[in-house]
């Protein structure tokens, strides 16, 4: 039998190297189509090309490297850009583990099967949602195109493309049939395998994210002047609103339900002036379409209350209500035996909380995802980190797991 | 007797005229030291003059009418100046009065007794807290005029006013041997009179203002793979704090105290992040330094119960801490006399829920405040309005309590 081998060193020498490109504190800063996030696409594209890929950067800044093998192929990667000021593997994980998982078969003389790399385009959402992997697979419209800009400088999609040189490049299309599934790899983002000292978590699925913004609208008025009893103060309807949830969702919940308040605004936000206003975004999120949608009839009876005890008016709007995504049964087998085989006892099959471009992947083809342990759970902030030992063990599992799904 | 009696129509069109500078829907935008609010300084100080006052602007803009008249006089003003986008009244009526008052006694050819005419620079707080009457009693420091800036623009209060033409003239100081007190009209900002239909409130007293700022600090997280268990959400944390006051203050608070939560600001405020951080504003206001105390005690205990439940840290910050303010007795039976006169029966002492700068100035000398209605209670907000009927009524029983102030 041919042995493919990961260089797990090399692949910890180039998450370092990338980690110095948008560098901040112990993180990164480097979103999407920034000059950072640029030099890592033109770093992934020539070390494609060196590897005898034919690379290239599509329309919406999806960098793909074809494999010119034959037979077999493999769709390994994940993405390059970070969320502002967050951490430095979020992403680049696992494209540098699809591109050690090419070179390691590139190593190993194999010729016949091969690896496709791909860093999907903002699936950190700076621009829309996931809209790499989405336009690989016909969901991103050029209407979409037309509308999307950058949620923190404003600046349009078209625009920031253009200035990239992307703009006028065709957009690639996803095919299915050359592939026998995909792969991603990933950070937990959690605190579970650390929790278990274990070292591989196999994702059975992507939970679906049900996200929502909320309206009150009350009256404003002087602070000092407006008695308590005749009030109709926006802010305080939002926090009766959070209450509601913080009292009821925990009876509703799954175990691994989550929900979060991650945004509130109050208007006009002036200490002397009675909110006449508020917004907030919600989400929740699970594996069970069941359980999102008991989340779902609970949210809205609360808003119903509100409403109907006032004094303000609560209005509901969803905004995603994204499916969870079944992660491959045979996938999975092929990732669990190199965990078993590189790391035995220390692996569990888990559920992803995140969302990944392995779940939009995953409506055309078979589609599978490894993680390795988050110091401390901690992400999307600069001190999320892995230690190396875990990460150099991770890319060994990744490259046998490979190994596995192209050639036993 | 010399008959002093208002011009009612006359102040009225003056209030039109001013509300078509800086007009925003029916109300005003004139910011302080704006194009709009200098426009209506250089009005007021062209009307002085030539009322023959001895009339300037100050270096912090304060417009200043000095009677030339020998015997009593008697100080009398506002503020020009409103909030961003908000009523037409809430500082130019109270104006305009004052300088009706001194046109009445000039058409009625009293020349012994005289009304000085003040507006006051930036009442509103744009710049910072009652700058102008504060500087006028000598509590507004050059270090404090360095540090002040607008809060909605940035711009230094030094380079607005060097703009305006007034950063090299002197700032006047109060003598308050000069008077035999000090007027105030304003719109009552709330319902009580409207709801009473009482055309008149005689003012007691001026709440003191408790504001502070409160800071929680969490964790910082990923919204998909934070298990509900391990978050430390410090919007969930500020929130709790929020339902405590809710369900504490009513049981503390006197019959007329208010409380707000104005500003809220979750960090980084992102709907997949669980907020590490979260601020809010929160003031409570009331006539009485013992209930102030009281509610001070309870937000001061909420807040040490919710840093030994954790998960998150909180800070309490005390930015404000204003002395409520008696209006004087005598000047508040000029005011009552002046109303049973012309509405009888239809005016009511009352305390003010916000705060003016006759409570600045009741520092120094004896101070009064009348008010008139406010339809709908409205204030801070383009929508405030007054009947004209109740805006001339006002306008009489003014120079009329100004009348008996002076000459009784």
């Amino acid at each position: 039998m041919v042995q493919v081998q990961a260089n797990a060193e090399r692949a910890l020498q180039d998450l370092y190297m990338l980690r110095e490109i948008g560098r901040y504190k112990t993180g990164v800063h480097r979103p999407t189509l920034s000059d950072e996030d640029i030099k890592t696409r033109q770093w992934l594209l020539d070390e494609l090309k060196a590897l005898g890929h034919d690379a290239h950067i599509d329309g919406i800044a999806n960098v793909i490297g074809y494999s010119k093998a034959p037979g077999k192929k493999l769709l390994c990667g994940s993405h390059l850009e970070s969320q502002n000021r967050a951490g430095w593997l979020d992403g680049a994980l696992g494209v540098v583990y699809a591109l050690e998982a090419a070179r390691a078969l590139h190593d190993a003389g194999v010729t016949d099967v091969g690896v496709d790399v791909m860093a999907f385009a903002d699936e950190e959402g700076h621009f829309g949602s996931m809209i790499g992997s989405n336009s690989l697979v016909g969901r991103m419209t050029e209407e979409m195109m037309d509308a999307s800009t950058d949620r923190t400088t404003g600046t349009p999609l078209r625009a920031a493309l253009a200035r990239a040189g992307y703009a006028d490049k065709p957009r690639a299309s996803l095919e299915p049939a050359r592939y026998c599934g995909m792969l991603e790899a990933h950070i937990e983002q959690g605190d579970s395998l650390e929790a278990e000292e274990l070292k591989i978590g196999v994702v059975t699925s992507i939970v679906g994210i049900w996200q929502y913004n909320l309206t009150f609208k009350g009256v404003q008025n002087h602070a000092g002047t407006t008695r308590m009893a005749i009030r109709k103060d926006a802010g305080v309807a939002l926090r009766r609103v959070c209450h509601q949830i913080e009292e009821q969702f925990p009876q509703v919940a799954a175990p691994r339900s989550v929900w979060t308040v991650g945004h509130i605004e109050l208007e006009p936000g002036a200490p002397s002036i009675v909110p006449g206003g508020a917004t907030m975004a919600f989400q929740f999120r699970d594996a069970d379409p069941a359980v999102l949608q008991r989340l779902e009839e609970t949210i809205t009876a609360i808003v119903a209350d509100e409403n109907a005890n006032g004094p303000c008016e609560v209005t509901l709007e969803n905004t995603t209500r994204g499916v969870p995504a079944r992660m491959d049964g045979g996938l999975q087998d092929c990732i669990e035996a190199a965990a078993e085989a590189i790391v035995p006892g220390k692996h569990v099959r888990m559920p992803s909380g995140a969302g990944h471009d392995a779940q939009v992947i995953a409506q055309k083809m078979p589609s599978s995802m490894l993680f390795i342990p988050s110091i401390g759970g901690i992400s999307h902030h600069w001190t999320e980190d892995t230690s190396d030992e875990d990460i150099k063990l991770g890319a060994q599992v990744y490259v046998d797991a490979v190994r596995r799904m192209l050639m036993d």
